[in-house]
C-alpha cells in the first residue's frame, strides 16, 4: 500500500509508493529513442487484456468492452502511485503525519495509434480525449474519498514518460495538492481585495496588450503567461469565467480540442518535437462553482534542466522571455 | 538587464534573463561525458583571466590575486542570472509586478583539480570551501538591497551543471525566495503552538527512533527526511540550534566538512557517482537569529525525472522510502 507523508516544516505531501519501480519503460534511464516498439506496448489494440479492465472507453457501434475497435480508452494504471481500495487510516508519529496513499490513478490512451502524438490527432480525437477526461473527473468526484482531481500528460523520456504510445495520466488525491492550494489561496486574496477573478484580469490584460498572446479562438486563449517558469511555457484558458473545467459544456470541447492542437502544433513545429508536460488546473473536487478560480491547461516543453536554485528557492531562471516566445510562436505556420 | 516577475496568483518570482542562453556549456544536452577538457576550463589554474576577477582566495603564502597558487577561489559569475550593478526600481503593469534583476550571483571553485567532485577532496580543501561559503554570505549580507543568499551546487549535467570542473555556486536575490518564506511560516506556526524549533524535533525524533539516521557525528547529523521528494534524499543538520549557517563559528566547519564529506561519499557508492544537487537553506539575511529556524543543508541526487503530476501539484512520488535509503547509506563502508 503506497502511504502519503507531510514533511512537517511545509506541509507538502509526498507519495512513497515502492513499488512503482518495477514498473516497465520503454526508455533505458535518459535515453532516446524508446527501446521497446508497439509489439510489447500494453497500449495499443489487440493489447487490451495487458491492462487493468477499462473503466471508459469511446468506440465504434457494436464493439465489445476490453476488445479492439476503440478510438480513446481509460483504464486504471497498472503500478498506480495511489491505490482505489481502503480507508485513509490517518495517524501521527511524533511530529510526523502519515496516511494510507488512498487515490485513484487512471491512464487516458489518445488513439489506438503508437506513432501518434497528440497534437497529430485530428481536432476530433482531441475532442474525444477532452470528453473522456472530463467524464472521469465527473465520475471520479462522487467519491467523497477524493479532494481533487488532477489530469496530465507527460511526453517523451525527458518530461518523465516511460510508455511511448501516447496518453495522459489522471491522479485523485486525498489532500488538495500544495500548487493547487497556493493558487486557490492566491486568486481568494485578489478576489478580497478587487471582487474579481485574477485569471479574468489576466485574461483581459493579455488580449488588450497582445504581446503575450499565441492564439484567439473560438471562446479561449493560448498565452505565454507574464512570469513564466520555463522558455515557451504557454497556458490556454477559457475567455469566460469557468472554476471546473468539469463543469463546461461538452459542445464546449471542439473548440478547445481545436485550440490546443493548434497550439502543441506551434510548440512542435517551433521546438522540433519537443518533450513536454501538461497539467490541467481546475477547482477542488466540493468546490466547483468558485467566483476567484478559473480553470487553465499549463504545457511546459522540456527544453532545460531545474537545477540546485530552482530546487532551493522556487525562484526559476528563464533566458526566453514570454514576449519572445509568444512572438515566435504567433509566426508559426499553424 | 536580467529581470524580475512575479505570478500575480501564487506570488512566485521569476527571473528572466536572455543573455543567459549564450553561456559556455562542457555538456551537450544531456549527454555525459562533457564535450570539453582542461585546456578550455574557465576554472582551471592558469586560466584566471577568463573569469571576473576573484572576490575570495585561499592560496600559498606570497601568491598574487587572480594567479595561480590558489586552493579555493571565488569569482562573479561570468554569465550571471542576477546583476550587481543598479537599483531595483519596482514597478507595476496592470496586475503584473517585476523589478531589475539586481543581486550577486559567484562561483566557488572548490578546488584547483578539474577532475576531482566535492566529496573526493581532503577534509581540509572541504573545510576552505565551507570558510570560503561562510565568508562570502558574511560581506555580501552588507548589502542592504539583498534579503537572501542561497549556496547551491549542481553537480553533473543532468542535475543542471554547465562546466564540469568542481564548483558551487551564490545567488544574493532582492526577495525572501518562495520556497524559504514557505520554510519560515511553517517554522514560525510550529514555534508559535510549541515554543521549540521544528528542526531541533525532528533532529531530536530522528536521534531517538534511529531509522532514518544515516550518520551523528561531530555535532551534526545526516538524515533521510521522514517526507523525502526524491529517492535518497539526504539532510545534514547541526544538532544544537543555529538559524544561520553564517553565524557558525570557523572552528565548526571541520566537523562539518569531515561528515559532508563522509555523506557524498556514500551517495557516490550507493549510487555510481550521481548527477546531484545540495542547497543550503539559511536564514534570511535581515534575520540572523531567529530562534524558529534552524539552517541546513539539502541533497537530492538526480536519479528520476521530474514530471506532470509533480509540477501540477507539488506532491512528490518516490518510490524508495527514507527508512530503506538510510538503511543503504549507513551500510555503505565509508
Amino acid at each position: 500500500m503506497p502511504e502519503l507523508r507531510r514533511d512537517p516544516v511545509v506541509g507538502r505531501w509526498v507519495i512513497i509508493a515502492e513499488d512503482r519501480r518495477f514498473r516497465p519503460r520503454d526508455f533505458d534511464g535518459q535515453k532516446n529513442p524508446p527501446t521497446t516498439g508497439p509489439e510489447l506496448c500494453p497500449f495499443c489494440p489487440g493489447h487490451e487484456s495487458f491492462t487493468p479492465p477499462e473503466v471508459h472507453a469511446q468506440r465504434e457501434p457494436g464493439g465489445e468492452a476490453n476488445g479492439p475497435g476503440w478510438s480513446t480508452r481509460v483504464v486504471p494504471n497498472k503500478f498506480p502511485a495511489l491505490q482505489i481500495e481502503g480507508e485513509l487510516d490517518r495517524r501521527g508519529e511524533g511530529i510526523y503525519d502519515r496516511m494510507n496513499g488512498i487515490g485513484a490513478h487512471e491512464v487516458i490512451i489518445e488513439s489506438p495509434d503508437h506513432t501518434k502524438e497528440l497534437s497529430e490527432l485530428s481536432a476530433e480525437a482531441i475532442e474525444q480525449v477532452l470528453l473522456a477526461f472530463r467524464e472521469r473527473m465527473r465520475d471520479l468526484r462522487n467519491d467523497l474519498r477524493f479532494r481533487y482531481i488532477l489530469v496530465f500528460k507527460n511526453h517523451g523520456a525527458a518530461a518523465g514518460a516511460s510508455l511511448e504510445h501516447g496518453h495522459a495520466q489522471l491522479i485523485a488525491t486525498p489532500i488538495i495538492p500544495k500548487v493547487v492550494q497556493e493558487e486557490l489561496d492566491g486568486a481568494l486574496q485578489h478576489y478580497r481585495m478587487k471582487e474579481r477573478c485574477v485569471y479574468c484580469d489576466m485574461v483581459e490584460q493579455e488580449l488588450r496588450e497582445g504581446r503575450r498572446l499565441v492564439r484567439d479562438e473560438g471562446g479561449f486563449v493560448a498565452i505565454a503567461p507574464f512570469a513564466p517558469r520555463f522558455p515557451f511555457e504557454t497556458w490556454i484558458l477559457p475567455k469566460q469565467h469557468h472554476a471546473s473545467f468539469d463543469e463546461m459544456e461538452p459542445r464546449q470541447m471542439g473548440a478547445l480540442a481545436r485550440l490546443l492542437k493548434d497550439t502543441l502544433g506551434r510548440l512542435r513545429r517551433a521546438l522540433d518535437n519537443p518533450n513536454y508536460n501538461f497539467l490541467l488546473h481546475t477547482a477542488p473536487c466540493r468546490e466547483t462553482h468558485l467566483e476567484h478560480y478559473h480553470w487553465h491547461l499549463e504545457i511546459f516543453p522540456k527544453l532545460a534542466h531545474v537545477a540546485g536554485f530552482e530546487w532551493g528557492t522556487g525562484f526559476y531562471i528563464n533566458a526566453t522571455s514570454p514576449e519572445e516566445s509568444a512572438k515566435f510562436l504567433r509566426e508559426m505556420e499553424s
